[in-house]
């Protein structure tokens, strides 16, 4: 059986476990806190890093922008059903807008969060800091303008189709949803594709799951908002 | 006349030149001093980072893990000469690389760097901070280390054959050489490494500029070190 070590309030394990929804691939999860450094997953990652694919075969995959490249090169044979994209064109848009979310909305909004109110959290290091938490709720605003202006050309972020950039934007947008830190007045355009993404495959899932310690808001796992 | 906006001492906009020269594409290079955001340039790239390529067709490519995607799908069609890998895994295991020293590589020595050194300096935003720079000096060692250890299992660092992983690494560590903070006496095997990446197409031109104010070490641009 294929697993994944993931945790469940890092975007980027939810972004693979969105991924391997949409290719109908099933899979066991296995929690990983990763910040304890165990000696077998760092056998598997030495970058200690969520989310690690193990294939039924014994292969390994980590990083996950490279599972997910990887999960479509293996398991996307008909390039109609890629996440990726059809054309050379598309497929490099797709993954300019997956590398935004991956890397500088990361930086700039999601690491301060998570690492503030959560591991700071489980590491017993104190409290939040609020200059670090003001910089992330100030940051995203910027962020989710640029959702709606993407948006407002295309359906989907790269896009007419569904792609592995609406996936990762959204995977990050859900975490900090379980915090309450997603403005939702902010911008309609960025709520009404939202509500679609979070309809999707996979994320029924993600948006199912708990961590200690914290509960997320009501509407949270609601699909209509 | 296909057109590079880069900054001589990005990692990022040498791993592009170097994977321009290894498919032997001509390219006019423009330097873009990114930090001023000129408004042409936010216009191709809101994220306002370089490398940004733009194709004699006018077609704009940016992030630079994008780009490099984009060329060896563009211009790779015999995947004998795929700078990612032929098989599904090898290219899996290339991408786990390069990422590694993309992000971790990056946000753990090369950042600190660049910034306290140049950035600051060119900012006048004071002098560099000596805990940031001793940071960086510290976290090289265990990369270093790393390095040997893929080595030790194959000639490059993501298999037998050159790729992206090496073009990435090694665009890394020649902007810390730059400024003389490669401890190159740690690892005999790491400065083999070097040395072969140095004298592949593309090093020579990336190895040949320089930035105003900042000096390199005689050895730098030297093949043989």
């Amino acid at each position: 059986m294929r697993k994944l070590y993931h945790y469940p309030i890092s975007p980027f394990s939810r972004k693979v476990r969105v991924m391997l929804a949409e290719k109908e691939l099933p899979c066991e999860v296995i929690i990983e806190n990763f910040w304890e450094r165990r000696r077998e997953f760092l056998a598997m990652n030495p970058a200690a890093q969520v989310p690690v694919l193990k294939e039924a075969d014994g292969s390994i995959y980590a990083d996950s922008t490279a599972i997910c490249e990887y999960l479509d090169e293996r398991y996307g044979d008909d390039p109609q059903y890629s996440l990726i994209g059809r054309s050379v064109g598309e497929r490099a848009e797709t993954r300019r807008i997956a590398a935004w979310f991956n890397n500088k909305f990361y930086y700039e909004v999601t690491k301060y969060i998570l690492d503030e109110k959560v591991y700071k959290h489980y590491r017993r290091q104190g409290e939040p800091d609020s200059g670090a938490i003001r910089a992330a709720k100030s940051n995203i605003l910027y962020h989710l303008d640029y959702i709606a202006h993407l948006t407002r050309e295309h359906k989907w972020l790269a896009g007419e189709r569904y792609s592995i950039a609406d996936i990762t934007a959204a995977s990050h947008i859900s975490v900090l949803d379980y915090f309450s830190d997603v403005p939702w007045n902010h911008s309609p355009a960025v709520k009404e594709w939202y509500a679609l993404a979070k309809s999707r495959p996979g994320f029924r899932l993600v948006l199912e799951e708990r961590i200690p310690g914290f509960r997320p808001p009501s509407y949270y796992d609601n699909p209509d908002f």
